[in-house]
Parts: structure tokens; sequence; C-alpha cells
């Protein structure tokens, strides 16, 4: 398996690369728009045929690739279902495999940052876990559909419940961290955590509730923008 | 092993911590003095103890946190021989090999974009290549004792020799790309390859030399700062 982590300063996300190195046949996931010449150019030097586009959830801070990527490639786009996309040409359910070759891409559902966020775990041996788990962080839970105790369902019940060594690679990181595991995750990150010296224990549902509550977090810059054009996969055409 | 590569935005720059898992023993390569305490943090979360702080060469775009790490932990400051630095407690020179528990970097001097740099080639298969080479770019080699001729050696005649399987992380990326293989670098870099149509060729070295003497780069914003104190290993008092 070829697997790249690919980063967009601006707004601070992660796209992945995962390739088939038998076939050549690769899927981008989280794409954004204003990085698709830099992902096809490397997807060409690769020698790669880019076969899907897929999403984690509709995002609220950039503007997707993946229009643009399936017009200039033919790829197919592929968003969890009930999302709100007008375009998608498939949708992925909770345990439902995306096949690339050889490479195995299983969707779980985890909503709380949206109704329909869903993860997706590489191989078995790493997770994207989009806006859901971040690095020592957790997506927001206060606008598109978003919503706590679901989040907190889905990072303990699901993410949580995943091998210690599952590498996370996140969607978002604001602090330059690269990748984690659901180890280090389930022992050091602050809001699903709570630590007393050198013990960890998991903090209970109405604290996380109420931490996510606080903290009161100014809209992303590109809401406005990001959402509706993301319902329709990145078209701006069809906005006007 | 543990590998990880981090990142500081300000800068661009990507620093590495790589750990035996069994002896716990940590280096951190080209650590950035603003990072300090989100590394250390890293560090004892996943209860490593920092041996030692490992340096391509002295930077001039960012202040090292050696110093300020070595005050906190008491690791040692590790630095390429002929290195201008007046605080290091090793120098290490071409095919030394600076073993952490059974972790093995071995160094492999590459003057060019200084004329002490070395890269480190980590378990045979991946090589942190500092300001030499970066994916599909290169370090500049127009100030501190930089030579593109001698470039042009260390890359084409130490870093290109290397499996084309080994994995490159570069001490610096601007358009998001985190890993890269020498393979892709030697068919896809442009500062070493010509390409007609799909067959590619190494450029040749007057080529090479002109090209690097057209850049005409600004100075890094910080170069002022940091490159006295990088000499002094991050230690600000020092200077005044």
């Amino acid at each position: 398996m070829l697997f790249r982590q690919l980063f967009d300063q601006s707004t601070w996300t992660y796209t992945y690369l995962i390739a088939d190195l038998g076939t050549k046949e690769a899927v981008l996931v989280d794409p954004v728009i204003e990085q698709v010449e830099r992902d096809l150019k490397l997807i060409h030097e690769l020698g790669l045929t880019l076969r899907y586009c897929l999403e984690t959830h509709i995002h609220a801070d950039h503007v997707t690739g993946t229009g643009k990527l399936r017009s200039l490639t033919g790829c197919q786009g592929v968003v969890p279902e009930n999302t709100h996309a007008t375009c998608a040409d498939r949708f992925i359910k909770d345990g439902e495999v995306l096949q690339v070759g050889d490479v195995q891409i299983q969707a779980i559902a985890t909503p709380g940052h949206t109704d329909s966020h869903h993860a997706y775990l590489v191989n078995n041996d790493r997770v994207l876990t989009g806006d859901a788990l971040f690095i020592r962080g957790c997506g927001r839970t206060d606008f598109q559909s978003g919503n706590a105790g679901t989040m907190y369902d889905s990072v303990t019940q699901r993410l949580f419940t995943l091998l210690d060594q599952t590498l996370v690679y996140p969607g978002h990181d604001y602090r330059g961290h690269t990748v984690s595991t659901i180890g280090e995750e389930k022992r050091w990150n602050p809001r699903f955590v709570e630590r007393i010296g050198e013990t960890s224990s998991l903090r209970n549902r109405q604290s996380y509730i109420e931490l996510m509550s606080s903290l009161n977090l100014p809209n992303p810059k590109k809401i406005m923008e990001a959402v509706p054009a993301n319902e329709r996969c990145g078209n701006f055409a069809t906005l006007t």
C-alpha cells in the first residue's frame, strides 16, 4: 500500500492519498479545492489512477476538491450515507468496505461533529478519524447537526475500541502533530480523559458534554461558502 | 522503533522524534525553540527519555530548541563535525552511527546548503535529508558557505545512491508534502532532473549550478538572530 499524508496550511487540513501498488488504483480522502493541482501532480508522478474521492463528512472549514477532481479525472465521489450531498456517485455506510485494489477501507459511523460523519479504517492498522478524534483533541459539536453526547459515544464506543496500536490520522491538526495511536488518545486526550497524577480515567459523558458546551469557538472563516459548496461536491458553478 | 514527524507552521520546519521502544531512549532531530513545550509534552506522554538533540546543520530560518531542551532534560547536543557551534556535547562525522537503543542513525555528509550539513539514515530504510534534498526541491546554496556544485555532488553521489524505496523525510516542506522516496526524487525532482515527455535524465552539474544561481531568493526572516543563536545551540543569554 502507498499511504501519503498531505497538508493544507491555510485550513490545517490533512488529505490522504491511499493506493494499491499492484493495480495502481488510488483514493483521495478529504481533498481541498486549492490543493487539487498539487494532488493531481503527485498522482500522475506516482503513476496512479484516481478511482475515488472519499469524504469523512461535509466540511465547514474548506471547500472539497472532489467536484474538480471528478471532472478532471472521472473518479467517483463517495460520501457517508445520509449526507446532504446532491452530487455523490456513491454513499457508504457503517461497516461497508471501499475496495481499492487489495486495500480495504472500512467505514465506521462516528456521528457527533456532524450527524453523518464517518471514520475509515484502512487495512485494519490505521484509522482516518476525520473531525471526530483529533490528536489530543476532537472536532467541535456545536453546529451542522453536531451533538456532544453522540460524539462521546462515537469516540468512546467505536474509535476507542480499536486496537491500542492502531495509528490515528486525523482530518486536522493545529499543533504540528501528524499521527498518534488509539492507545495514546485513550490515555492522553484531554477531551475524553481526566488525569490525576499519573493515572487516567475516561471522563464521563455528562462531563464531556459540559466541556464541549463551554468552548465558545468562533465559526470557521469559510463556513458560509464551504457548507453549501460541499453539499454540491465543491461545484461552485451550481451555486449561481 | 517509534518515528514521529512534527511540524512548525511558522517556518515550515519538520522536527523528527525517533525512539527505541525497548529502552525508551529518544532523539529529536532539528528541534525548533518555539515548539520545545510541545515536544517535551509528547516525549513525557510517550514515556521516553530524551538522550540527544541532533542537528542536520546550523539553521538560518529558525532557532534550535537544543539549548533549552538540554537545560531542561540533560540531553546531549549533537552536531556535524566542523560545524561552528560553541556548545555541542558531541560532533558526528560521515559514516558514524548514533545509537539510540536498537535504533541506528548513520550520518551522511551532504555539504552544499552549508559546508558541514549532514543527512541521517535511520535503520537503513528512511533518510532525514535536512536542507539538502527536499520533496521536489532542495535547500538553497547561496549563503552560509553554501556551494551549488558541492550540493549537486552530495545529492547525486550520496543521497541518490541510496535504495530507491528509501523514504525521504526533509527538513522543510512548503507545499504540504510530508514524505517521498529516493526513487521519486531521482525521477521527478525538477532541481536535479530534466524531463522530456515521459523520460527523465539527471541534469548535468553546470546546469544545476546555473539554475541555483538564478533563484534570487530573499533571506530568511530570522537569519540575523538564528545563525548566531544556533552557533550557541539556541542559548540567547550568551549573546548579550
